[in-house]
């Protein structure tokens, strides 16, 4: 592994010197040569799903991880091809100036954008995650080392072979994408900070977590993703409904579906009882607090005996992330209440506050230390195309680097380049003779290379 | 320690709220209780001087560790006072928006920057440290856990008093800073990653080193300072004569000091031997290797033997931070070869390249993958106050997060605030009815709280 991983420091070293137009060139010949690999990448699926299918009959494999791994239906092929153009499309997120100084006449500073270097992305189950990830890194200029499930293993070497083998002959060297098939590796290349700068684990949460815990490279993703809802004292009705439905329902199994919803204590009567209503008739199950069950069960206009969608909740349905039809419901006391809550149980992820009081939504979106903090709409917009960023590297709740849904942005650092003319610190002082720093913005950036 | 760290974050959590007025009050108060508390002050570090004369004495305390422990002589009391006062007319690095997207018709996205959130800062020696980084952290909105060295322990517990006293009656609750005087609790807080955000290490290679490999915090700093000169075959000998100098000897215990010398072979006679003769005349011991070594043998024009200033290099010279009058001095074929020996060797600190040659600076300054690199300058510039950022967290030579001499703006991450109108994401989709996403840039920022 050590091998392999050094390999992939010398086509990061490479990747240094590739321009925009070098990357452009090579995420279209992927394209072509993908496309025209297009029976042997079928025929290796075939074998996938066929692998698959026994398991699923000796009930070792879940019916949703077969459908994940098939390449072959509808539209997937092309859309996988399409997502290639798209990244191509995108600004090379390399080479940008974001800080510009005149430190003397004839010693200018600039603070540049470059690849982070090389990056270990480690997915379960879709085997297209290969040609997204790869496309992804040559248009950072990252060399990638990719590990994904054992279902999607004839999927994958097919894949990465049609990706390296469009490398021939371009500007970035084959060894900027490798696979690595065998789990028990894993652990091994975690280890090799020397030669991986990244780590990004796309997938369960005990994958997240064990990555987390094994490792000093840096890791950019999230384990959980417990979103929650605030419904204030003076939110419309109207908008409440919608947005706990939608940030509850649209995708229950997605990182950004809402797990908690929390109610000021002032409106239970006038706002709770249709949003609750709203949920049953979608057929969501709701761990109530104490104090809302007792209001239900005084209230003439909801029957709650009996239904097996109702039950009271537990503490720790606060902290879990049900990624179901399922959600928990609780009283606060106030805005604070709301914050505090969200700030102990939350997963940094994105929370909600439903008001039409700007000043309560500007309090909320200070307090709540969340990647995501949002006012009258929908948790489920926390992702990066909505966002605008056209690509999604993931989701991060790291509070350093890069923050919520991550573009190529994330998988870009910068490097200070310094331009002198044979400058020297011994000259700068304080004291007669001696030069002081001008430090002027630099709006005009003739001097960079 | 757990106690601590959850103080720390319902400070942080307070924080959030606090605006720039605030944290300038806030800043000048402390300047003003520092001041008054200046007697009690001396008193302390009067103490704490006396107790480590004593181990001076016994030959267990460095005379330079006792040097920097003073907080009484000359100037350094006000210059540390001066400091907060530069600090606090610094632009606030929180609230600054960096993206602003509009994603349908009352639907705008802002990207914000905002505090990390806990701090802990781990130093060692000089006790103005924990004044200088509490006025850091209050101008960025983070709280901090400070650990200093056991040695200023009366000192710290004297400045940190006056800096909580500044903090009563004002938007910033005490618990923002917070001393640990204890070595042995350093382990448990790089445990708390539930309540520490990032970890600052300012101190010794093994000090960085042991915080590295001990916790899942992010780690902001470096190890080493491995920084190197290289030589080009078409540089201006006067030039690459003070660059060396100056990168060598201006002050040999910084990080930002070339410890390693590469020179192209075409140049030797031309530029290496009087750069040598130079090295020698300011008393620097030279690593050099074989070849230079044959060369200098053969060369009329400088005796090399029985000079103690000159010895045969081992491999290990070049993995070596000397941190003192000594460098390690190597033959290189080309460019190429040079850039390769820096990713190798180097700590991806700082490395200069001198050369009158555009291109090669360009091939330099892409293939070097350091924090910086330098066209004709010393390496000695690598510092927060000569780059213009007005003050210094410290050096990092990460690969995510920030990289080199590092300002305020290490110090912050961002948030996304999400302004709606009670949007849903199951309007927008392909089909009859359904709504598109906008995507504009917003460049009048209206709608932001």
């Amino acid at each position: 592994m050590e091998t392999l991983a050094k390999r992939s420091k010398e086509a990061s070293n490479v990747l240094q010197h590739v321009n925009s137009e070098e990357k452009s060139v090579v995420l279209l010949k992927m394209i072509k040569e993908l496309d025209k690999k297009r029976p042997e990448i079928f025929e290796a699926n075939k074998l996938d799903k066929e692998n698959a299918d026994k398991l699923v009959k000796a009930g070792t494999l879940s019916t949703s991880l077969y459908k994940r791994l098939d390449l072959v239906s509808g539209d997937k092929f092309s859309t996988m091809l399409q997502g290639i153009s798209d990244i191509e499309k995108l600004e090379d997120p390399t080479g940008k100036i974001t800080y510009a100084n005149k430190l003397d006449e004839g010693l200018e500073l600039y603070r540049v954008t470059s690849p982070v270097g090389v990056l270990l992305v480690i997915f379960e189950a879709r085997p297209e995650v290969v040609v997204n990830i790869s496309a992804l890194a040559i248009k950072s200029g990252n060399a990638v080392i990719l590990k994904g499930g054992k279902e999607s293993i004839n999927t994958l070497n097919a894949l990465t072979n049609a990706i390296r083998t469009a490398l021939v002959d371009t500007a970035i060297p084959q060894n900027a994408i490798q696979l690595v098939e065998t789990r028990e590796k894993i652990k091994e290349l975690l280890d090799l900070d020397k030669y991986i700068d990244l780590v990004i684990p796309r997938g369960s949460n005990n994958l997240v977590r064990f990555v987390q815990e094994n490792t000093r490279i840096p890791v950019l993703g999230h384990a959980d993703g417990l979103c929650t809802v605030y419904v204030d004292k003076d939110a419309d009705v109207e908008k409440a409904k919608r947005i706990v439905l939608d940030s509850k329902v649209n995708y229950p199994a997605a990182c950004n579906s809402a797990e908690t919803l929390l109610v000021h204590r002032e409106i239970l009567s006038s706002h709770l009882l249709p949003i609750i209503k709203t949920l049953l008739e979608a057929n969501v199950k709701l761990h109530l607090d104490q104090e809302i069950l007792f209001y239900l069960s005084s209230s003439s206009s909801l029957s709650i005996d009996n239904n097996p969608l109702i039950q009271l909740c537990e503490n720790k349905d606060f902290d879990t992330e049900f990624l179901d039809l399922e959600i928990a419901v609780k009283v606060v006391d106030d805005l604070n209440s709301a914050i505090q809550h969200i700030n102990l149980h939350g997963s940094k992820h994105t929370d909600s506050i439903v008001t039409n009081n700007k000043e309560a939504a500007k309090r909320f979106m200070q307090g709540v230390d969340s990647a995501g903090v949002y006012w009258n709409a929908s948790t489920r917009f926390a992702d990066g195309f909505r966002y605008g960023f056209g690509a999604e590297v993931g989701v991060s709740t790291n509070k350093t680097h890069a923050r919520g849904p991550v573009g190529l942005e994330g998988l870009v650092i910068y490097k200070y380049k310094l331009f002198g003319t044979g400058h020297i610190v011994s000259e700068f002082g304080e004291g007669e003779g001696m030069k002081q720093y001008l430090h002027q913005k630099i709006d005009n950036f003739d001097q960079i290379l």
